[in-house]
């Protein structure tokens, strides 16, 4: 069943979605749902047995839980009001309340309850690989955003913090070993714990330019973060003494720093930049939001996980036009902490807080102070980590300098902790007999998105250049004339049992097909090895040889080419 | 992860629900809905790679279809009115109508729509394990009938109806070997082609006494059919003339015909039952519903599914009382063809239409007619095959008498036709160049239905017997003192290496258990093979094996042990 096109649809805007859909590994049947094709399923199957090897490795126990859960058990985890309309939630028949799972931690929790009941069953990890689904509001890039898709999700349950600790480095090098074998170039960073709660977590990317998500790297110690979580160093060591009076300059029609700058002749790196946050307190609904100026240096961007992640800002959202206007009588561009109204709060960068002699927005549209100085012009701000690490910052581990990549997030790894067991009431007797929380970690690998991770990442013009190790096919047999030369039939069959005794996963190509159709195809879905069979290779006792990634064939005898295929799947 | 319960819970009402539960196979969620523990996995994937081997190799490419499906598919087959609530429907966050798989007709079809554009590519057969959910109203029997449950289900492409009964025989034969290869006694049946429609159906039951369903097979012949379907012979060849007057009889208090009979010191054959069914007419509504008198002979009894399928009873239900008292001005067990009111219609079973001088209801409560003919007493009347096939009946192929049996359906394989495909639109473009539809067939066989239904056949007091095949583990080594004593662990972990590396796949119990408690769990999980390792039988260079089915152990040396378990498995 080989259904390839030239052309993807329109609504496939990246490379591995319009491949996926070229190659005929997946089709659309609605938005964000797939069905995935013998060719697709193949690959799957392949990134299935990698993954199940090495869980079973590493201890774990496989499970199948369901897809439909009882509305009951998110209530009971309070997630069933927290996780929002990504949760597809319904009635059966007798109107009770069921989700369809985008995860597993009520239903694992509510399995352990049940099951441990002494510190001699741990620890114990039960692992899964089954369809979950998210309604996610924009579903986009084939498989990368889908609402169905199949995950590996792993629960692990310890007696305490430092046997989770050790599952989870257990848990951590099984992830190493299996995108290793998996063939991808990955990366695994340290995340921010996001809404999951509990200390600790990782993610695992697989690098790609396309990637969504920017992960910091020191190429000299190793260190890797997501930039979400990376946490940025104060640029400066110490505060410089004012030099400059506090001067009122007219910028006209110049609101970002990166315009005032130059207009003002002096570097980006001594504008400080004015965001405006609004963050509701549930206590005083009726006093209107706290209003909170967050500052940055011109050239930092703003890293809203931290923001997030602040105490004071807690459930922050961006201020709207009427409410800067409102509290600082001026428009966005030229906004500034010196004037505001009353309570207006401040919470400069660490960056920021060391500066001096600085140009902020005059809160006057068409104006900027120079010459801005803390303790003098302004009282000695609260500060707090607040931006992206920046290419050449100093690694957190101060080893080197920050390198910054692009990658897709394909694993997630996190230390919940009690978070779970705590609420949910599960707990096993310790040796002295005491009822104890169960201390958890969860572990997810997302199998559907790794084809396309693995696409975004191993591509060229003429299609996929599937690893190896999770090729549909790893070698295909491309005979010219199969239905009409005996010997070409009879070298490409015999070509075929040889290969397939000595383990290899071979495709014999016998449509009627022109070499340019079979070629392409082939190229387009990504089959590392080919053979061409031809009567003329015959003669001379060759056959054509042309790796996926090579620039032009080269003739082999057929022992040489079965030696090279193997040898490539056995290096 | 070993977590036996001595007591099932109160709602497992069978042996493979009780004993699934117990020996931690299963975790019940919600009603009908189940988590699968690592043992239950375990059979599960060795079930599942029997039936994926033999798909496979069938010519069946593997495609993974996606569990919620555009309800908007299921109105253009017409089935989304007609599938009733099992089918779970839902809106997304869009408010989008979808629905939750229950079977995927629809889906493959409309990516066969997609897929396939000329004769060249067929015939092509799909196939998916794949989890589904049908919203049974009392889900029930574990496993046996749960909402939510692991399917293979196939569909096959071709040409035309004989390229569909090729395709047909080919699954059907490959249905046979995963059969048998899973180790269990079972039946392939003649069945009814029910709501699905199409021609020509096939059902595969594990025989089993607490099964659902009657099996009429003939031992002499081979035939077999679902009792649904199995035709009925009219048991007289012809009807004896009239011997006996036309006489109304007392029958005070008898209304059934196992009642009535002695009474009036006749055998049973001589009675016929009379049934009362309503069928409702679209055209007429105003009229009320049809009103029809079913007679059957006395000891015979409906098959509710061929009044079905007669036309002129299409779509009926049974009669209320106040109806029946309405038309007969009698209650029921005095019913009979004689005075009726005008117009209720008779539909005799065949045998019934042969019958003479026989017994039926009076129409008056208390009474029956005696001696009644056909022709004489009653107009000849409408016949049709209206009961269901008796132990003794004789075969339908004419080769001997029927036995019934009782199983449990675990697969089902139908010709479809063009049903799909004429509906949706489903065409391919023949040798001339013209649009056909495509004749499409179906084959399921129930993944998690069928540990119940293995369970169902093979059990004892003590717990289940796995057929090797699909234990979740062939043998178990049961050491006596593992962290006691050097000899024993050393000669438990070789004895784990040899078989192991020998292929079997085998559990060495290192808990610090009792023997008692070992031997009760694994004989409760149900492993094929034990050997016991102790100090004592060291010394005497022997180990304990017990197969699950033996009375008693037997002393071999530890090569012996493991030339039985190898040998078992191979034979």
């Amino acid at each position: 069943m080989i259904h390839t096109l030239k052309e993807a649809p329109a609504d496939a805007e990246i490379i591995s979605h319009q491949l996926m859909i070229r190659s005929g590994m997946i089709q659309r049947i609605a938005a964000g749902i797939y069905a995935f094709m013998p060719l697709g399923v193949r690959v799957m199957r392949k990134i299935e047995a990698i993954v199940r090897g090495e869980m079973n490795r590493a201890g774990a126990l496989e499970a199948l839980m369901p897809m439909v859960q009882p509305a009951g058990l998110w209530r009971i985890s309070q997630r069933l009001a927290r996780y929002g309309p990504e949760l597809l939630r319904f009635k059966d028949r007798h109107a009770r309340d069921f989700v369809l799972g985008p995860t597993h931690e009520e239903v694992v929790t509510e399995i352990a309850r049940a099951e441990i009941r002494s510190y001699r069953q741990l620890p114990l990890i039960l692992y899964q690989i089954q369809s979950k689904f998210r309604d996610e509001i924009r579903p986009r890039f084939g498989v990368m955003r889908a609402r169905e898709f199949v995950m590996k999700d792993a629960y692990s349950f310890d007696r305490d913090a430092a046997g989770l600790a050790r599952t989870y480095q257990r848990i951590f090098d099984a992830y190493q070993r299996i995108f290793t074998r998996l063939g991808l170039n990955f990366r695994a960073v340290a995340a921010d714990n996001g809404a999951i709660g509990g200390s600790g977590s990782h993610e695992f990317h697989v690098i790609a330019e396309t990637g969504e998500a920017a992960i910091a790297y020191c190429p000299a110690s190793g260190y890797a973060a997501n930039v979400e979580a990376a946490p940025a160093p104060a640029l400066l060591d110490m505060r410089a003494p004012p030099r400059q009076a506090l001067v009122k300059a007219a910028t006209p029609g110049k609101t970002a720093c990166r315009e005032v700058a130059p207009y003002l002749s002096i570097p980006v790196e001594r504008t400080v930049k004015s965001l405006v946050l609004a963050v509701e307190k549930k206590e005083k609904v009726e006093d209107g939001p706290e209003i909170w100026l967050l500052l940055l240096r011109g050239d930092h961007s703003l890293n809203e996980v931290k923001a997030g992640n602040a105490p004071q800002l807690s459930g922050y959202r961006f201020a709207s036009e009427r409410e800067i206007r409102e509290w600082f009588g001026a428009p966005p561009g030229y906004l500034g902490p010196l004037g505001a109204r009353e309570p207006v709060r401040i919470l400069a960068d660490c960056t920021v807080a060391r500066m001096s002699d600085f140009v902020v927005g005059a809160n006057e549209e068409g104006f900027h102070w120079t010459g801005v100085n803390w303790g003098r012009d302004l009282p000695e701000p609260e500060t707090a980590d607040l931006r992206d690490v920046v290419e050449g910052d100093l690694s957190p581990d101060g080893k080197g300098r920050l390198s910054i990549c692009r990658g897709i997030e394909v694993g997630h790894i996190f230390q919940l902790g009690t978070r779970y067991s705590d609420i949910m009431g599960a707990h096993y007797l310790d040796d002295a007999g005491v009822a104890q929380p169960l201390a958890m970690g969860c572990y997810g690998i997302g199998i559907t998105r790794l084809l396309g991770a693995a696409i975004e990442q191993n591509f060229d013009a003429r299609g996929i250049l599937w690893p190896a190790a999770i090729a549909p096919f790893e070698a295909v047999l491309c005979p010219m004339g199969y239905h009409r030369s005996e010997a070409v039939r009879h070298a490409a069959d015999r070509l075929y049992a040889t290969l397939t005794e000595r383990g290899a996963d071979v495709m014999l190509d016998d449509r009627n097909e022109r070499a340019g159709v079979m070629f392409a195809d082939w190229e387009l879905i990504g089959i590392p090895h080919r053979l061409v069979i031809s009567e003329r290779g015959l003669k001379e006792n060759t056959v054509e040889y042309q790796g996926r990634d090579d620039a032009c064939p080269t003739s082999l005898t057929p022992e040489q080419a079965v030696a090279h295929i193997v040898g490539a799947r056995n290096s």
